[in-house]
């Protein structure tokens, strides 16, 4: 993509509306912009990075043997009545009432709907286990909504939801997800940590918080370092096997939130060395919740002995817009962004520092040309302006590779290759740079 | 996928609220599931038919260089009141208040929002042309919603808009979405024909429908069948270049839809034997509106002689949910669906007429696994039904190869592969038959 031609508004100032690094950057370098409170656009290059968050979260569930379907932004105020979850769903709700006065909701979350939807469809043990799962826009009607992305209205979550004929192929589903989990924030490039939690207003008895760790974030968290260095599941996890000694493992250290958060426990369990006390910010939660929505709802499967019974049910939640403020607030510093090559808008920014000069702009367009060949994405900043203000935007757009090519450099036969998480800088021919930085990629690329 | 872990809710029975045939089919099919009046789940056959369509859409929109982003689904009333259309809109909008009492609103277009985005972001003519487009969830309060997907509330819409210095620029994006639509249609399977059109609401003086043929259109078409054998340009076209070729060509034969059927002029201008008067459904729509929206809003860019001027614009929409419905209205028989190649929920179905038998069941999984290694994807039947019960509901989903798989057949060393729209029936080796779909679907891809 050639900068010339995009549409990338990045701005010099902070803006005085932003409290948290995340939000300041994401308006900053152009990714979001406000339409109402907690109501975002996405610009183009938000907007990638929101894609490729999507499509290693979809990658994942399905990995996980999970089904994707899509359930409607609008559900019917009914469907939550017969749950016994309207009237208990306070002033977050955003309640709508339609040209013939019935009355709709926009869904904030979708246990009752895919429940309805299992019920209709599905009745027969054998059908099971069954994971169905969606990403879609929700809404929660916030009092305060703030912190950009991290605390909007509208919001893109992944939601699924298991079905199960007893607790115990229950916790196995709960299993599956849990390890979907740590492969899915890996693959993003952060560490997100599964914590103890308490299991609000979804209900039920069993849940687990995945959080990045990050001095901004909105809890105070307490763990065991152990848990920093433990091994993500491959990509050969076998999801039909058994996977307790995985969890086992990633419960084993104490890691809990404020809210659960039991400090003689901590004492006790944790040598003083490895006692973490730090903030996270919540990027999934996974509950296990019984028969709290298939009792009412009379979501019943007949079981080997012939006999109905209410299923099951767990869901498992994804942050998916939220996840760029959380991966900006761990990885930034002074001059911008810091994003990791999994999500990053573009995986390569181009800097010509002498638009114009036909000798240059054909080697530009050139490695563009190879890194789309080797199926990476790359931002041309191909614009008239002055070097400094092309290194400053980025920066702080913050794409990990910067590809900088000029007249000087190449009266030398090479370009400068930077790395924008440490700063180091190589010098090579423009084509080695551009092997260099597929090799470094696959290195790194985790399936 | 093996549809014994597959959720595909087929139904024998036609639904009796169900009107049209593609309405009846996507029920029947397991494609879609009504939650409330005009708003329906996606389940997951439909999913996909629906993201295929979705990532033609978008391809051919990048191709012909336009920008995506994404809007949000909820607007505040005070943006269209600015525009002038907040009470020039009917009942069809959906007007909501948040718990501050704020009036927000569910988008049924964009024009108001997209003009603001770039009011605040683009001065000069110089980032001239700009297109920007985005693929999400509208909302219009449909006074009846029927049809299915065809004439939803809630439904997924493709809308770009253009923004030029002056007329002759915009007349030239205008070309360039013209030229787009006639590819991203012929690359769905399906002919579409664009006709002059009326403006309506949206409000211009320019503007084309481009329209399915199908007995069960909404609206009655008039056309000149030289329309119908029109070359679509190809993948090379040259968006930077001349498209008036390319667009007088299409719009040289006569074709329009009632509203603006010229009884006389169809009579003069085409021959006796080449007139075709038949029905047609909308799947797009293009407009160019000049000044409607940027002279209220003040969105000015300075010119090349210094003065600020209201951009030129124009809006172009796809009915992406929509485009399941036309596709099968102009693709079923008494069986069932009869999808085109590219936007099939699955390329194949394997049809494993024994299983449990060891021999059979390997290889099922082996065909399963060379499809998906060519880059198809494939539905194993391996469910314990009836032969006449998998053949039936196979016709109904309406995968274009069914390659069906039992001991008889391999007996001899062969199975069965049939092409759904012909219903022609090869006898092959089994590889040769996963060789010959993969050579058939080469021949007939266009990229």
């Amino acid at each position: 993509m050639r900068l010339s031609r995009y549409l990338l508004p990045t701005l010099k100032e902070n803006p005085a509306e932003a409290q948290i690094a995340s939000h300041r950057l994401m308006l900053r370098a152009g990714l979001i912009r406000q339409e109402a409170a907690g109501i975002y656009s996405w610009l183009p290059a938000g907007l990638r990075t929101l894609r490729k968050i999507e499509a290693i979260v979809r990658e994942e569930m399905n990995r996980a043997g999970a089904l994707e379907l899509l359930m409607p932004t609008l559900q019917l105020a009914d469907l939550w009545r017969e749950s016994g979850r309207y009237d208990a769903y306070g002033p977050e709700m955003l309640r709508i009432r339609d040209r013939h006065e019935r009355e709709l909701l926009y869904g904030p979350t979708n246990e009752d709907m895919v429940t309805a939807i299992f019920r209709a469809n599905v009745k027969s043990y054998r059908a099971l286990p069954m994971n169905l799962y969606h990403v879609q826009w929700k809404f929660r009607d916030e009092q305060r909504p703030r912190f950009g992305v991290m605390r909007g209205r509208e919001f893109l979550m992944k939601d699924a939801y298991s079905f199960d004929v007893d607790e115990a192929a229950a916790r196995r589903s709960y299993q599956r997800m849990f390890v979907a989990y740590l492969r899915t924030f890996a693959r993003m490039g952060i560490r997100a940590i599964p914590m103890r939690a308490e299991t609000g207003p979804i209900g039920g008895d069993l849940s687990h918080e995945f959080l990045v760790l990050a001095q901004t974030g909105e809890s105070a968290v307490y763990c065991d370092k152990a848990v920093l260095d433990l091994p993500i599941p491959g990509a050969g996890v076998d999801y039909d096997g058994d996977l307790d000694p995985i969890v086992r493992q990633w419960t084993a250290p104490y890691a809990a939130t404020e809210d659960v958060h039991d400090f003689e426990r901590f004492e006790r369990e944790v040598p003083a060395e490895r006692r973490l006390q730090t903030r996270g910010i919540e990027v999934g939660q996974v509950f296990y919740f019984g028969t709290k929505y298939s009792a009412p709802m009379k979501a019943l499967v007949t079981g080997a002995d012939g006999g109905d019974k209410p299923i099951h049910g767990g869901s498992y939640g994804i942050g998916v817009s939220r996840l760029l403020g959380a991966i900006i607030e761990a990885g930034h510093d002074e001059a911008g962004i810091v994003w990791p090559d999994a999500v990053a808008p573009f995986n390569v920014g181009i800097v010509n520092l002498d638009p114009g000069d036909a000798q240059i702009d054909e080697l530009c367009a050139g490695v563009h040309g190879a890194l789309e060949a080797m199926g990476l994405d790359a931002l041309h900043d191909d614009t008239d302006e002055r070097p400094g203000v092309k290194f400053a935007r980025m920066d702080l757009l913050g794409l990990p590779w910067q590809l900088i090519v000029g007249r000087r450099g190449l009266s030398q036969g090479t370009v400068e290759l930077k790395r924008r998480a440490t700063g180091e800088r190589l010098t090579l021919a423009p084509y080695d740079a551009v092997a260099h930085i597929g090799r470094c990629l696959e290195n790194s690329g985790e399936e």
